[in-house]
């Protein structure tokens, strides 16, 4: 989908160029923002996927943008993140990617970061618990920042559901932490942007969240039992995914390095 | 994705609610929209399909709107609308189509009417070419209403693409003149949200189908050109989707009564 604001502040244009990307065969949803008032038009990809990248920067090129960052949420399960790639296809690409995730990248961010495009930025919470150094991203606040806020949860929260927890470091406990404090806190018309989604939905809020999760409006025993009782099939993707995630998606060329 | 705007006049909180759903099977999009600052919240929905229904009045209930109409661009020839189902589970709402479809519908639309739904309304473009009787819905000028503007161009324009033009009366001719003279004549800004994207897109704008679509660009004779050489198979769903969507997608109730 896409999004246009203008600021609350003012009756300036919108800032910020956003589109939202899928990839049908692992349901993952790609992002793409830039300010689009800058003259450079600096821009960033959220979560890109190693099959898609000629599409994505297709899509860059044609609207004009600089590409300087590649970042994922998380240390990917179900699929190869582009980054890797995107960095050897646009020189001066940054991949980055939460110290806590220990894979390798350019940059590492954690808890109330910023990283900057143009006038515009987001803002780095942790939010643990689907993997240990899962992440959730946030426009910011303040003038000529999109309004409402936009949060990119990774697998953390989903659309009326969230990630399991089950491997890659997960912890029940922790995920349920996570989504009240650093995701139920925000202000309940802020857009929830996840990593997939496998029903068709594109879009929620917060508020909608709170109110209509199965699991995450539940209390913290029961949203437990419910996670320990998913009885969920091993990824099929997830021995090759998460190794070359861990090097930025390029696992063959660091094997030879 | 979603969508929402502050009106290009006022310091007003967003009225229109969007949402765009995805139907995986058939790579079609659903689209609700809503005045969510009306008290009764009036809703519609544009081209629903019926394997997807559930999902979406699960959603107009939950965000607590009041579902008035559901909305084809067409008749689809890859899917069953939604909207006969729709009916017998919401009374109340209307079914709308074009009166040149020649299909059954509550409600038949021609070039400048308006469909409307609380403080806004969708304006009626004739844009024949894929079928006969295809129009695009495109969001009103005026105070309130959503800045850019939006437009529901069903098969006539995809993004990067434009549906066949080779049954249902289509017309390469046709489509080549419509596309031009309908919808390349908004605002450059326009959003552009099509029935179908087989690539993960979700949305694109008319300044970008004017510089990018790799049809649409070209001449009339080239246009047609390539229309004409497509060599696509026979849709599979089509002997069913057809004439069940002619009479509202339910053709075993009908041909009961
Ligand atoms: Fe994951
Ligand atoms: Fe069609």
């Amino acid at each position: 989908g896409s999004y246009s604001t203008a600021s609350s502040q003012s009756q300036q244009p919108s800032k910020l160029l956003f589109r939202q990307l899928f990839e049908k065969e692992s349901s993952t949803y790609t992002y793409l923002l830039a300010d689009a008032t800058h003259p450079e038009k600096p821009a960033l990809l959220v979560d890109p996927v190693d099959k898609t990248v000629d599409r994505d920067l297709s899509l860059v090129k044609e609207l004009g943008l600089k590409l300087i960052y590649a970042i994922n949420t998380h240390v990917h399960a179900d699929h190869v993140t582009g980054s890797g790639l995107i960095k050897t296809k646009v020189p001066g690409v940054k991949s980055i990617i939460s110290k806590a995730s220990n894979a390798q990248a350019d940059i590492f961010v954690e808890t109330g970061d910023r990283i900057c495009f143009g006038d515009l930025f987001l803002e780095v919470r942790a939010t643990p618990g689907h993997t240990l150094g899962c992440v959730t991203y946030v426009t910011g606040e303040g003038p000529n920042q999109p309004q409402p806020r936009m949060a990119f949860t990774g697998d953390a929260l989903l659309i009326r559901g969230c990630g399991r927890t089950d491997f890659q470091g997960g912890s029940s406990e922790q995920l349920y932490k996570s989504v009240h404090s650093q995701i139920f806190t925000l202000p309940k018309d802020t857009f929830i942007y996840p990593a997939h989604d496998y029903k068709g939905f594109t879009v929620s809020t917060v508020g909608e969240e709170m109110q209509y999760n199965p699991r995450l409006t539940k209390d913290e025993e029961t949203f437990k039992g419910i996670m320990e009782n998913l009885n969920l099939s091993y990824p099929k993707m997830m021995d090759v995914a998460v190794p070359a995630n861990m090097v930025c998606g390029l696992q063959d060329v660091e094997s030879k390095a």
